[in-house]
């Protein structure tokens, strides 16, 4: 019952800093007899990895992961899946400030105040890096899921907002968010974030944004009401992901202004099954999955390391100036895309586990 | 480890439908010798129970709490407090349509999709009616935190939007929640709600809302990072109560828009302590309290049960038209306030103690 | 997360104390649409209760089990069992020294050392009160398995010894157990358990016990190594019950003084499927079922409560004299068996619950 | 919520096989600020590691421990350890019959029939080789003890019992234990214990053992009624261990065959405080530790692995004749000290931890 596990049925174990010698995980109750090598799960980490194009981090990591256990000549035997990749870049070098003065809006300071120490290089457990381990735990989950739910199961997300800029949801094409930089499902909202990105990045600053997950071919009845629902599993994923601050479900925030009359999908038969009319509800009713789309938005907040000099404070109690220098992405939310698929992915293998284990077990 | 469970050490499991027999819980883990009896907690169901004015639904429920357990002689003895409240409201009635068919917004469908049977009196186990427990298990958390971390500790919810309408955050006064039908924090849009409201209702119709729930005098360090954040934690609890749809943390989603020299609170020196210029992280970074007011905010749908006839399937596969009656909250955000309210409180009591449990087991 | 629940997918959370207003639980987990109501458990429990006959406590109690939800018209609906017991027999009474005095042999001391409070009245939480529960839990488990698993299969247990006599494993027939008031398989043992027991009583002391308990119809395949396996599953489940000193799996703690030769069960086929040439290891390999009977077996110590003065201290730290008075069971074991049976049938359905999630969910 | 993991608050998360790459585990709620690296864990894996003396297995493993995060600067930081052991020993060989024929006592039959694919080099998972992580992790939680309860705590086990022989009881001074191959904490016994088991391996045979462990200067109080029993968790963690068949506390099973009033050990005060005339119960009371020393005692059937042929059948559903080869403990419960040792530990660190943040979180 690790604080760093997740997952009830489906679930990994996450340990691993920034800078120490690599992070990794445990991937546990995956189904025997899936074909699995470090070749499947390494193109997932490939879209998440840092310097791939100038709107991210310029650090170099290959993340090269490697399978510890669980596998046997090509196929995973049941038992727990032990994930390493070691850390490359941990280039030796002065911290000096960082080790001691508390850098705004990141958890320099909470962490200091929650243990009485702080591994200060990169940001220790608090950084992204971290995430690297839920992208390859969620390429199990994505492989289990497509073997359990056929051709139609996709996640998907992409960037639908960055700083004020949206997409135009009439352009909406999410085989789109693998032809730019910034996973954006807009062709051409992604040329003119281009112009936006580079005048933050210029600018010393960041950005903000707002991820979009989808998730279809996902059958009507995962969730477990009322602590487990799929919502509630599906909020706790994405906001343990590094600087989110916002979930929704289906039109989520926007439903509060909404009349009554319009809120409520309506339905209809189409050819002989239940439909929805609209999908304000994303895909969830009551906690569980309606047979719609899965839909979920996610709110980063600007990368909180900025070439801009801040006021803060220091570990001895005083007021300090700080800037944080050194290769940052000038918007993390980019970054976020493969990851919140990853957590979407995990969240759904484990709800069907355990809505099968209890509502397929005997024969209806 | 039941679905129906929340809490890792201060926690509870509830049960109960709208209809059937009686609601209740076991609270467990909570510290031995803790003043509490029934009236103790009754006061906390009396803010959210129904029928008290015009705005929230008539039906009439006492909700009158038993303590069946762990408590001796006023005190609490370390054993799992079990609580029972009775369903009165029980009149027998004809459910006929909304036994075959399935309303919109409602968990009708997916329940049935789900289990293959459901309890369709009152929505059964998906009816708010089981935020009673919520709020009863809050009020034992509520009375623990207050000896934990003394007079300083306060959590206040109230609601800020209401349909299209939002408070003048001016006029913001959490003391003023107790002074209108709709716990609205900003007397002068009371007023003008009281007048949105009688429409809607007369409209037969429905409106959202967007609740923002408080906690003061929460010291730093409380949150168990990555999995056990205290925002993840907070993000479940509140995503776990009916009709949310969204959950975001300080300044969440408005986030992504701003510019990252703005989006990172400042930090100074005051009274020898560390503080915050601003508070758009709400109080929490790297999933860790910051000792800042923790802030979240959820969006409610509008009440899904309208008088306004609309497009529905029935469990034979046919199209129908559904009318929804009956006595409903035109808003059911307004009652949220007590349950939004319960669940942040016993997120802060499991926190507490697990943070204790690791951080402050040996002296420092 | 409470650690008054028992099991990971079939689970339930018990609370309730001896004198208090009643005990439950909360049996979570379950699959719908099995048949079950009240007049279903109620024979379980029948079995476990007090008052039938002289060699256990005269207390009487009905216990008379309540569904307060969780069942919608004679089936359950996936959502969770609230579970019931009113106390009746709760006459007020003196109990002057019991409330300040620890009696040898009970939990009186090491709850007041835990919690610093206790519920002196009959031992509160720690009293044998609260295996009813189980039982009640263990009557749903056994329902859901005997449709799962289907006629071959079946839990039962009984007495092998008390004090020093045991049974005359020629004799062993488990049908025989419901004929003699021990649960004894072995009818001519029985006759002469009653002469031993009676003179125990009459003496004033008390007796001790071996239950075994067996399943039938189990296949090959349950458990989760190596944390969750069946036998340390099943010997958590055991050790958890009153008064229980030991649990051993098969042959036991009579292997270590086997051969090597001797001690491993050899393989042959056997009309078509591998069987098993003995038993020594009771079904279980590696902390899996091997399709052999399930063989358990648990030492209950003798009574605490005797009449016979004892030496022991009080709360404020004096030397004084104890008698324990009133109704006690002469020999706690017996009642015990209903009990181990029905932890045995839980750990059983979980199980089973467990393998069907991850092994059973794509086709071989 | 792996099954793969054990303990609730200090816990670990295990994987790895006898064959594959490494061994390993996540180790997570170790509290911050204590002083801790490689070397410190070492010393405890070097007890356990084979080939040390002709008693035990001659494979050569070094059993080199990695910490790849949680520790920094010679510190923890309160986030999860990642220890790393990789497997040096993995001379390519012919499995041939192993890879098809199931061992009897082994858990060839039962992975298979569980998961349909088994790892059978060396056992796979179903290997004795994954201890060497509870070691580790043992290892962190003995650190962790030895600040948190001081000078008088100590975990202590040995060999009481191997084949039929006995120690004499009134030369057991625990001590000895490191003085001879066998953890005997009987100097004399130990001598004959040689020759017995010189014999047993030139006989192609095997012996069982049954191992004491004992704890000494554990405060009354720890243990989590009814389903977190002090003695609950212990006997869990030992029937976790490979080829353990029974635990027992205290008395044990001989307690079923004691008369009541010699079993309930007495009380009196001794330098102020309460203390208890014998020790029956094995220091724990209702769940609940006494103060008294704790005391479980383990039988561990003999090694499967033995150089006589015998009968069994094959994943062709034939009946064939197997022989086993290779390097093989003659007595498996030798190496089983260590590591019933760190379970003890691990079980003791995580109760102290559960009763602190229930029970020593608000002033008495």
């Amino acid at each position: 019952m690790s604080d760093n596990s997740f997952g009830k049925l489906f679930n990994f174990t996450s340990f691993g800093e920034s800078h120490g010698p690599g992070i990794g995980c445990v991937v546990d109750g995956v189904p025997p007899n899936l074909t699995l090598s470090e070749a499947d799960i390494q193109p997932y980490l490939d879209r998440r990895k840092p310097g791939q194009n100038r709107f991210v981090t310029q650090r170099k990591e290959d993340d090269i992961v490697e399978i510890l256990s669980g596998v046997f000549e090509g196929k995973t035997t049941g038992t727990p899946i032990g994930l390493l990749i070691r850390n490359k870049d941990q280039r030796s070098k002065d911290y000096g400030d960082i080790a001691t003065q508390f850098r705004p809006g990141h958890a320099d300071y909470t962490y200091q105040a929650k243990y009485g120490i702080r591994d200060y290089r990169g940001g220790g457990r608090s950084s992204a890096r971290e995430t690297a381990v839920r992208v390859a735990a969620g390429a199990i989950a994505d492989i289990f899921l497509k073997q359990a739910l056929g051709a139609d199961f996709r996640v998907k997300g992409g960037v639908v907002q960055i700083g004020p800029h949206k997409i135009d949801r009439g352009n909406l094409d999410w085989d789109e968010c693998d032809n730019n930089p910034f996973f954006c499902p807009d062709a051409t909202a992604a040329v003119a974030w281009e112009t936006y990105l580079d005048d933050v990045r210029k600018a010393g600053s960041s950005a903000g944004a707002i991820l979009e997950i989808v998730a279809d071919g996902i059958p009507a009845g995962l969730g477990q009401p009322v602590y487990g629902k799929l919502d509630t599993e599906i909020a706790a994923a994405m906001m343990s992901i590094n600087a989110v601050k916002g979930v929704e479900i289906g039109t989520g925030f926007d439903l509060a202004s909404m009349d009554g009359s319009h809120a409520g999908d309506q339905m209809h038969m189409e050819d002989g099954s239940p439909a929805f009319d609209s999908n304000h509800a994303g895909g969830i009713l009551g906690g569980i999955s309606s047979g719609a789309q899965i839909v979920a938005r996610v709110a980063i907040k600007p990368t909180s390391s900025i070439l801009t000099p801040r006021k803060s404070v220091d570990k001895d109690g005083k007021d300090v100036e700080i800037t944080t220098k050194g290769r940052h992405d000038p918007c993390v939310g980019i970054r976020g895309v493969p990851v919140a698929e990853a957590m979407m992915t995990l969240v759904l293998a484990d709800m069907l586990m355990r809505h099968h284990a209890q509502c397929a077990i005997l024969p209806r």
